[in-house]
C-alpha cells in the first residue's frame, strides 16, 4: 500500500512520523494532510537510505536541484559532484535528467548514494536509448515507453515527471494560440513529434492506467509534467498552458482514485504579477495537489543570472502556495550546470523557499531570521557563521575584510550602529 | 527655480526634454508629474556633465549603487573604481556614503567623472570630520550639520539623504516598543545619540526650513532618510518605522511648499508579505513622493547572498509601485565591498527592477523579453549575448560549454526543444 492508502485508512507509517518530526506537527496532522493528498511523501519501497521528506500543505517549501549529464558532457563521475554538492548545499531532493551516456548506468551510481528522494523524467532514458538502437523516438511503442517507468520504479526512483496533460486536445488549444516559443519541454516536444507522426494521442496519457499500476505498486510519487509551460513571459498563463492544467487536474483525481500520490508541475516563465495566480488556479484545478514549480523566471533577460530570476519567481510562489522549488541555475539557457552552478542555485532557492515560508506564515519559519538579527546585533560573527544560510560564502565574503579590532564589519567600523547606540536601548 | 517650481509654471526643462525621450513619453505629460512631485529629476545646476534621470510614477524602476570607502579600507582611488564599475554595470545613481579618508576629496574624485545623480549622506562628511579634529559627534552644532549640507549643494551633489523624521517623538515609540536590532541606519545612529546626549529635537528636523532654502538654491533634491528603518524582519513595520513615516510625509508637504524637490526612503528588512503594504501605506502618507527602497531583504539569515533576498523584495517593491531601488551587494553584513559586488549587486537590482515594471505593466516593459525569446527560439547566440542584461556574463558562463555544432546549448544537444520541433508549430 502506498502512503496514500494507508493514511485512508488512518495507518502511520515510518515514513508519516519522520516527516512529522522533521516539521514539527503532530503526526496525526500530517496523516490527514496525506490522506487527503494535500501532501506527498515520495518514498519508493525500493529506495534503501531514503530519508523521508514531507512536500505539500503546512510543511516547509522544499527545493529540488536537477543534475544530470548531456550528449556533449556524458562524464558519470561529474554527476556525482553534482549530487553531493547539491546534498551539501540542502536541497531537498534531486532529480537527474540524464540524456547522454546511459542513464541506467549513471541512475546506479547516483541512486543507492542519494537519501533523499529522487526524481527522474522516463521519457529522456527512452529518447537515449532509441537513439543509441538507432531508433526514431516517434517509431516507438507505448509500451517501450511505459516498460521504462517500470523499470526504474523497480530501481527506487521515488518520484517521476510524466507528460501526460499533453493530450491531443491541448496540442490543439496551442496550435490555435500561437505562442513565441512553442514548447520548451523536453519531454513534452518529445511526446508531440510522436503524437503528431503517430496521429495518436499521447501514450502516457491512453496508459495512463497502466502506469498508476506501476506507481502504486512501488509508491512512485508522480508529477504530472507541463509539457505546455510558457518558455517565455509573453507566453505566460495562455490557453493551451490552462488546457493542460485542466487535463492534470483529471489526472490528480485518477491518481487519488488510484491510491497514487501525486503532485503537478507549473511554470516556467512568468510576469512576476502572474505568479500568485498560476499557484491558485493549479490549486483550484487540481484539488490541492502539492505544486512543483520550476522557477518560475520572472523575466527571460538575463541569462547568466537565472537563479536570481527564479529566486524572485520562486519566493512569490512559495508565498502564494507553492509548495516545491525546482531551482534554475545561473548556467540556464547556456550551458550544462557545473558543481559549483549547481550549489548556488540551490542557495538561491533555499533563501526563496525560506522568504515564502515566512510571508506565508508558516510556523516557527522566523525563529531563524530572530536569531540571526540577535547574533547580528550582538556583533557575535561565530554564531553569526553558524547560524547563516551558508558559513562557507559568508567566510569567503569576509576573508580580507575583517576589521582590526574585530569588532565591527570593515564597512561602518567605529560608525556601526551597533557600537554608536550600544546601551541606550532595551534589547529584545 | 528648482524643476518642480518650473514645472508648476509648465515650463518643459531641457533635463525634462531628456527624461521624456529616455522614457518614451510625452514631455507635457512628464511635466504634469513633475509639478505634481511624483516625479523628481535630481539634477544640481552645478553638477557639469549629467545625463538627466527622471524617478517616480510612470517611469522604469531606476537602480542606484553605493560606494564609499570606510575607516578599515580608506583607499579612494577602490571608489573610483567601485563607481566605473556600477556605471558600466548600468545602475542609473550612484551615492557616496564614505566614511574613511576625507569625503570631500573623495567626492572630488567621483563627482566630475559622474555622468549619473550622485547622491551623499552629508551627517557621514561631519561626524568623519568631527573625529578628524577629536571633537564628539554629539558635541557638534546644527549649524556645522547644515553647513555641510551647503558645501555639498555648491559641489554639485544632485540628491541627499538627510534623517530629518527621526524626531523625538518617533524615538518615543520606538522606546515603547521594543525592538531587536533597533537603529541600523548610521545617519539615523548619529541623530539619536546627539538627541539624546543634548535633550535636544533632531537639528535637520528643527531647522528643516534652512535645509531647504539651500536645496531649493542649487535644486537638490531630498531623499528623506528612514532612520527606524527595521533592521530585522521582525521589527518590520512597527510603531517606530510608522510613527516616522508620518513625520517623513509632513516635511514632503514642506519640500513641495518650499519647491524642494523630494523622494522618501523605505525599508530595510521585511517579510516578502509585507513588502506591498509598505510601498502603499509610503504612497498614501507621503502624496505619492518617489519611493526609494533598500533591498528590501526578505530574510536575515543569507549573508554572502543579500543581493538575492534584495532582489527578491526589490522586485515585489516595484512591482507595487517602489520607483527606486537601492542595491544590496553579496558583502553587505559582513565587510566592505569591492568592484566585482558592485557589479554583481547592480546586475541584480536590474533584474528586480525590470521585473518589477513588467508586473506593473510599464509599457513597453515586455519588449526586451520578447526580442530575447525570439533571439532564443531562433539558437541565434549572437542576438541572445548582444540583447541579454550582462554579455560578460553571458560569455563567462556559456566558455568551455559551447556544442561542437554551434547550435543548441550543452544542456540539451540534439534533445533541444527548438531542434526536435523545428518548424512544427508557427511562430510568432
Amino acid at each position: 500500500m502506498t502512503q496514500l492508502l494507508k493514511a485512508g485508512q488512518g495507518l502511520v507509517t515510518p515514513e508519516m512520523t519522520a516527516v512529522a518530526a522533521s516539521e514539527k506537527m503532530a503526526v496525526e496532522n500530517l496523516c490527514l494532510l496525506v490522506a487527503t493528498g494535500e501532501v506527498v511523501i515520495p518514498a519508493n519501497r525500493n529506495h534503501a537510505g531514503l530519508k523521508p521528506l514531507g512536500i505539500g500543505k503546512s510543511l516547509r517549501t522544499k527545493v529540488n536541484a536537477n543534475i544530470g549529464n548531456s550528449q556533449e558532457f556524458p562524464d558519470a563521475e561529474a554527476e556525482v559532484k553534482k549530487m553531493r554538492a547539491a546534498i551539501e548545499a540542502g536541497a531537498d531532493a534531486v532529480m537527474d535528467l540524464s540524456t547522454g551516456g546511459d542513464p541506467a548506468e549513471i541512475r546506479k551510481l547516483l541512486l543507492p548514494d542519494c537519501p533523499l528522494p529522487f526524481g527522474t523524467v522516463p521519457v529522456y532514458q527512452v529518447a537515449v536509448e532509441a537513439r543509441r538502437r538507432s531508433i526514431p523516438f516517434v517509431d516507438l511503442t507505448a509500451s517501450e515507453m511505459i516498460d521504462c517507468v517500470a523499470g526504474q520504479a523497480e530501481e527506487g526512483v521515488d518520484f517521476m515527471t510524466i507528460h501526460a496533460g499533453l493530450t491531443r486536445g491541448a496540442l490543439r488549444s496551442l496550435q490555435a494560440q500561437g505562442r513565441i516559443t512553442g514548447i520548451v519541454s523536453r519531454g513534452g516536444a518529445l511526446m508531440v513529434a510522436w503524437m503528431l507522426r503517430n496521429e495518436s494521442e499521447n501514450p502516457y496519457f491512453a496508459e495512463f492506467d497502466r502506469i498508476l499500476d506501476i506507481c502504486r505498486q512501488h509508491d512512485v510519487t508522480l508529477s504530472l509534467g507541463d509539457g505546455l509551460r510558457p518558455g517565455c513571459l509573453a507566453d505566460g498563463t495562455d490557453r493551451a498552458q490552462v488546457h493542460e492544467l485542466l487535463v492534470l487536474g483529471e489526472l490528480v483525481d485518477r491518481c487519488r482514485r488510484a491510491g497514487v500520490q501525486v503532485m503537478v508541475e507549473g511554470p516556467g516563465h512568468l510576469p512576476l504579477s502572474q505568479v500568485a495566480v498560476n499557484v491558485q488556479l493549479q490549486k483550484s484545478l487540481c484539488r490541492q495537489a502539492p505544486f512543483y514549480v520550476l522557477g518560475p523566471l520572472v523575466t527571460d533577460i538575463a541569462p547568466g543570472y537565472d537563479h536570481i530570476s527564479a529566486a524572485i519567481g520562486g519566493a512569490a510562489a512559495a508565498a502564494a502556495g507553492a509548495d516545491f522549488l525546482c531551482y534554475v541555475t545561473a548556467t540556464e539557457h547556456l550551458g550544462l550546470p557545473n558543481a559549483a552552478d549547481v550549489r548556488e542555485g540551490v542557495m538561491a532557492a533555499r533563501i526563496a523557499a525560506h522568504a515564502g515560508d515566512i510571508a506565508k506564515g508558516l510556523p516557527g519559519a522566523l525563529d531563524w531570521d530572530l536569531a540571526m538579527a540577535r547574533a547580528r546585533r550582538d556583533l557575535d560573527w561565530q554564531k553569526q557563521e553558524k547560524l547563516c544560510l551558508d558559513p562557507q560564502a559568508f567566510r569567503a565574503r569576509r576573508r580580507g575584510r575583517e576589521t582590526s579590532t574585530g569588532e565591527a564589519c570593515s564597512m561602518c567600523g567605529d560608525y556601526c550602529v551597533f557600537k554608536v547606540l550600544d546601551g541606550v536601548f532595551e534589547q529584545r
